[in-house]
């Protein structure tokens, strides 16, 4: 079999892709709506634009799964591994872009890691970014796209927020002085494993009884009951955050949760993260999920620039997966007719051209098979229609409808054909 | 400098890239109505089935310039060069799909060649192929999908048609016989470089004059001149291949000029090639190319399948050129409204809702600037619409939009707004 895929990559055959597209191009329409605009930079880099020298946070991971290679002048190149790295790179070399930029990019990104069910080494982002606003209002925008990017996929999601100021300052005042980041990888696993779980997982990363019990009690708590026990600094500045960024999501009439366990668990981010899930619970995995992330950016331009930043991601993907357990391919085909001329191929095309005129996604036979083989080829594809166009039917001004569905057979002018079909 | 582009490659920025969605939003739109599924191919390929041992014609030149990688397996793997190639994989590796297949891909390729102007190492092919059909009314079909996708766009097309059978037929009649591949290429610059230009070509390249002269009376003939004159084989059937053709596109409406002359570069192409330009002449190169290939895919399969095939590819990068020569690109901005809070954040973002709900592109200050800061990032943006939200405003249900082109400001309701912004 010597013509096969890479490894880890595949084909999104034409069922799939329509479906692709259609997601895609909604999230799009939403985008813009917000005042997003596209961007599209390369899937190739340079291999030092992409090294941990310039990156923060999961980039130094990511970049142990970077394909590389050179070109023919023997330069340094790497795949993409994902879309934050070529968006701080445009950043910086359009000093005098007016911020805030905000911008989305869809497309391929690469990572030559180990292959699991669904995950591929060539697969798709949907990012969103605001760009240069350290304002709770870009947040609060962000969220608003992500009510907006499911209502018109007719997607229910409940969405969970938090702020991870709130929650290292909540450790901070439980006592917890050193290994924060350990202690919040543990907490945001709560949902996966449970209160018990986290427990004894803090447990055994050397936490103490006391220290536990103290964040458990204050992460149970509601905002209102937070309010009056936190004093900490920290989680007193996540806490004010939080409480803008809620009252903004009012005006917005954008509903969320806050989940004082959620982390995310990106060292990167810096205040807000947010999750969003299925609410039927028929895919596990986040739906979309994004946060705030001031400092990477800076970092990467280097120079001491500061640059905050509030990014969400679309998870394609498990959308796209939790669409088809819904059903919402209504067809396997593109077509909605398949138009099959008997002996007359000339006025079998101009009835084709009529129905396209008439904005229906029309197929011909294009190698002059019988009838008997072109139904089989219909039903094959899943046209829900063919039209059989014939010299006595033509006579009439009229055309064959077949319903591959009932099969069913009508003899129709190619108004009521339009009409049949597109009803 | 560290943070640059790769050589070769480029970002699109968002007033390009709206562009381009609009061109392959509106392409595919029209490949759809015609019965064409769309396909995702990954950029990444097993080195191995993009080397010349499988693939035929333009590919193995092609190989030259592919760029090389290895997988962290040490697996040897590619980057696309085309989307043939991956289409030709896509169909052995479904060896129980149903032909003809009509597909269309739109994505990246890559070729690691010189870089001159208009030409990177990364760039998009849009491809429209169907395979499985000998018949000329896939060619048929194609040309109208031609037609139909400029037509779309606005652009005035000629398109120029072919057939490469009759063209070696006539060398043949003529009395050539070997280094026909030599004549034809100098044939096909009939256009750049003129009859002498040709001529001389011809001579230089070792053909009789006489050789020359019956060709070029041969090529200079009507269809229905040229019936009475051709003897050879070859040619008739590419005659008769023509003739049935043209009879299918009277059918379907669609317009192309016979140019006897016209070959395309590529050794690939086995009977019918066509070229698309604008007639108004703004952009020399072709808009949109394409032509019968039956022999290539078969011989990529191997296993002496046969597997008649005909394309047609948009030049993307030459379509958008002419459009923004055009002045198609009506506004710098995405947004159409940017929404200004004085001093009332909650209640601009529930007037921005507001806006975005009755499907206006609407912007928002997310870093709370003052007015003039305001002002001046909406100019800088290219947004034709400011709204300022204000307390005396708001009182009377009002807001105040600013057209940021006259400078003038109403106090208007927010329907009002709507219709002012969207007429």
């Amino acid at each position: 079999m010597p013509l096969q895929t890479a490894k880890g990559v595949r084909d999104i055959p034409p069922e799939e892709k329509m479906l692709k597209n259609k997601i895609v191009s909604a999230l799009a329409e939403i985008f813009e709506l917000y005042g997003f605009a596209p961007l599209e930079t390369p899937m190739l880099e340079r291999y030092e634009t992409l090294t941990a020298k310039f990156a923060a946070g999961e980039a130094s991971d990511a970049l142990k799964e970077t394909f590389k290679l050179k070109d023919q002048g023997n330069r340094e190149l790497g795949l993409r591994f994902d879309l934050t790295v070529p968006l701080a790179r445009f950043i910086a070399m359009n000093p005098n872009m007016k911020l805030p930029f905000k911008r989305y990019e869809v497309g391929s990104v690469f990572r030559d890691g180990p292959i699991k069910l669904g995950r591929y080494r060539e697969f798709w982002q949907c990012d969103v970014d605001i760009i240069g606003s350290s304002s709770m209002i870009a947040e609060a925008e962000l969220l608003a796209v992500t009510q907006a990017g499911f209502r018109k996929m007719g997607i229910d999601v409940a969405v969970k927020v938090n702020n991870r100021k709130l929650l290292q300052g909540i450790l901070l005042q439980a006592g917890i002085k050193n290994n924060l980041e350990e202690a919040i990888i543990a907490i945001d696993k709560l949902d996966k494993i449970g209160k018990k779980g986290v427990q004894e997982e803090l447990q055994q990363r050397g936490f103490k009884v006391k220290e536990i019990e103290t964040v458990f009690s204050l992460i149970g708590m509601t905002l209102t009951a937070l309010k009056s026990k936190v004093k900490q600094e920290l989680a007193l500045q996540g806490l004010k955050e939080i409480e803008e960024l809620m009252s903004y999501l009012k005006a917005l009439e954008v509903n969320v949760v806050l989940d004082l366990s959620l982390a995310r668990g990106f060292a990167y981010y810096t205040g807000t993260v947010f999750e969003a899930y299925d609410t039927k619970g028929q895919i596990a995995s986040s739906l979309a999920a994004g946060g705030r992330y001031d400092q990477m950016i800076g970092k990467f331009l280097g120079g001491g620039r500061e640059v905050p930043a509030v990014g969400l991601a679309f998870g394609l993907e498990p959308i796209m997966d939790l669409l088809k357990l819904r059903g919402k391919i209504d067809t396997k085909s593109m077509m909605q007719v398949y138009v099959v001329p008997v002996g007359m191929v000339k006025e079998g095309l101009n009835v084709a051209q009529q129905l396209r005129d008439a904005g229906v996604r029309t197929g011909f036979d294009v190698v002059g098979r019988g009838i008997s083989k072109n139904l089989e080829y219909a039903g094959s594809l899943g046209i829900p229609f063919v039209v059989i166009v014939g010299e006595n039917e033509l006579k009439q001004n009229k055309v064959l409808l077949k319903d591959m569905t009932s099969g069913l057979q009508q003899l129709l002018s190619i108004k009521d054909v339009v009409k049949k079909v597109t009803k």
